[in-house]
C-alpha cells in the first residue's frame, strides 16, 4: 500500500512514524521545505512527494482551509483514499462533496496531541491507546472507511469511533474546544497575579492548555462557531446556576453540586439513533 | 514537643503520618471512634486524646464550623499553639478572635489533597513538595508562626506562603474553589452523554474533580461566597468576551485568545503592598 502524508507537523509527522512502525514506508509533502528535509534525514518519510496520483492513501494533515485548498489543487489516483485529520469535519465534508472527484474521501480525527507542535516533536507513540474518530456520510465508500479503521489499529489507536461529521463537530466542541476556551478564560481573573503559592493540582489541570498557540485553533473554532458558542452559552448558564445556589444558601449549593457530581459519575449512556459506533482494539495490531 | 491532631480524616491522618516520619509522636482525636481505632492500630497516632491542655501544638483538622465548635468546646494549655487547616481562613480567624483565649492561634492551609477522603487514604507523603499557606494578623504571635513554619518544613512541604486571611480567601477562591465549580458546571452540557469516545487529555483535566463529594465543599464555598461569586462572575464575563470574539470573526478570536495565552505565560509578578511572603525549602528538613 503506497501512502503519502501531506503536511509534516506534529500530527502528520507522528502519522508517518506510526505508519513506519507498522511496516509501511510513507512519503511526505509539506508547504515549507525544512520539515521535509528533517523528515527525510531522520527516516520519518521514505521520499519527498511532489505529485499524488500514485498513492493508494493520502493523509492530508493541514489546517482546515489549507486542507481544502490542497485537495482542490492536486490530482489523486482513481479510487485513492484521501483522508483529512482536521478537528472540524462538517466544513471539510461540505467542501469536498461540493466538487466532482475521482477519489474516495473519509474524514478522520486522531484524538491526540501535545502542548507543542511541529514535526520536531512528532513521535511514533503519539496515538497509542488514543481515540480515532472516523466520520462518514451517505457518499462514503465502506471499503475506504474499513481501510482506515485497519490503519488506525495498526498505528496503535485504542479505539475507533464512527459517526457523522455533524455529531463529531458537536461532540468535539464540548470535549476539546470548550476545554481550551475555559482555560484561556480562567487565567484572565485579577487573582491570577502572584497566585503561584496558592495552587494545587486542580489549578494546574484547569490552566494546562491556556498557553497553547492560538493560530490554528482560532480557525477551527471559527469553522465550528455555532456549536462552540452554544457550548459557551450552556457553560455560563450552568455557572450562573451554581452561583445562584451559592448565594441562596448552603443546602441549595449542596443540592446543585450533587446534581453535577451525579451527572459526571453516572452519565447517560444513551446513543439516540445509534449515531455513534465504537470499535475497541485490544492492543496494537490486534 | 507534644502534638495532637483533632480530626483524623485524609488531611489529619496525613499530618500525623508526616509528623511521625519527622520524628514526632502525635496523639489523635476524632468525632467518631473508628478512625481513632484504625490510627492506633496502624501506628498513625501514639495515643487517643480526650483532653487537650497538655499539648504544645494542637492541629484542628475538621470542617470550618466543626473547627470553631471544637476550639470553643475545649481547653488548651496557656500559650499552646492551636492551628486549623481549613480552606477558608477569614471565618475561622474572626470566630477565634471574637472570644478571649489563652492559646496562640495560627491559620494553616496545606495545599494538598486527593479525590478520595478519610484516614484510610492518608499517607506520609501527601504534603511532599506542596504549598503550605500560613495566615496571620496583628494578633498572631511571631514565635507561634515560626514554630509552624518549622513543622511544615519537617513534614515535607516544599514552600510556605504567608499572608492575611483576607488574601488567602481571595486567592483560594480562584486557584481552588473556582476550579471545582467549573468542573461541576462543565459536565452538565447535553453533549456529556455518550462522549467518551471523543475525549482527550484536556477533557480529563477539565472534569477530573467534578465527582468529588460536595459535603464539606458546600460549607467552605458558602463561608467564602463573596469571593467565589465574584470569581464566577468574572469567569462568565471572560467566557462571554471570547464568545463575542468567536462570533465576530477569526481575527477577533485570534486576538482575544492571544491575550489569554500571554496572561498565562507571563503573569504579572506584582505583589502589591508585599501582601504575600514566600519561603522556599530545599528538600525535606532543610
Amino acid at each position: 500500500m503506497k501512502i503519502c502524508v501531506a503536511g509534516l507537523g506534529l500530527i502528520g509527522g507522528s502519522l508517518c512514524m506510526a505508519l513506519r512502525r507498522a511496516g509501511y514506508s510513507p512519503d511526505g509533502w509539506n508547504r515549507s521545505p525544512a520539515p521535509v528535509e528533517y523528515a527525510l534525514k531522520n527516516g520519518i518519510i521514505a521520499a519527498a512527494a511532489a505529485r499524488f496520483e500514485g498513492y493508494d492513501v493520502v493523509f492530508v494533515a493541514l489546517p482546515p482551509r489549507a486542507t481544502v485548498d490542497f485537495i482542490n489543487a492536486h490530482s489523486f489516483g482513481d479510487g485513492a483514499v484521501v483522508a483529512d485529520i482536521c478537528g472540524v469535519k462538517g466544513y471539510i465534508e461540505r467542501e469536498v462533496y461540493s466538487r466532482p472527484r475521482n477519489f474516495r474521501y473519509v474524514g478522520t480525527h486522531p484524538m491526540a496531541g501535545k502542548e507543542v507542535s511541529s514535526v520536531y516533536n512528532a513521535c511514533a507513540e503519539l496515538f497509542d491507546g488514543a481515540n480515532m474518530v472516523i466520520t462518514s456520510c451517505k457518499g462514503t465508500d465502506p471499503a475506504a472507511k474499513d481501510m482506515l479503521v485497519g490503519l488506525a489499529r495498526q498505528m496503535g489507536f485504542g479505539r475507533v469511533v464512527e459517526c457523522s461529521a455533524e455529531v463529531h463537530d458537536k461532540k468535539i466542541s464540548y470535549t476539546s474546544q470548550l476545554a481550551h476556551i475555559v482555560s484561556n478564560a480562567y487565567v484572565r481573573d485579577d487573582e491570577m497575579d502572584c497566585c503561584s503559592g496558592f495552587t494545587g493540582g486542580s489549578f494546574q489541570d484547569m490552566t494546562r492548555i491556556a498557553g497553547v498557540e492560538e493560530g490554528v485553533w482560532a480557525e477551527l473554532y471559527t469553522l465550528n462557531r455555532e456549536n462552540l458558542s452554544e457550548r459557551i452559552t450552556n457553560l455560563c448558564a450552568n455557572l450562573e446556576k451554581i452561583k445562584r445556589a451559592l448565594l441562596s444558601g448552603e443546602d441549595e449549593l449542596r443540592a446543585v453540586l450533587k446534581e453535577g457530581r451525579e451527572r459526571f459519575t453516572a452519565p447517560a449512556e444513551g446513543n439516540p439513533g445509534g449515531r455513534i459506533e465504537i470499535t475497541e482494539f485490544n492492543g496494537r495490531g490486534s
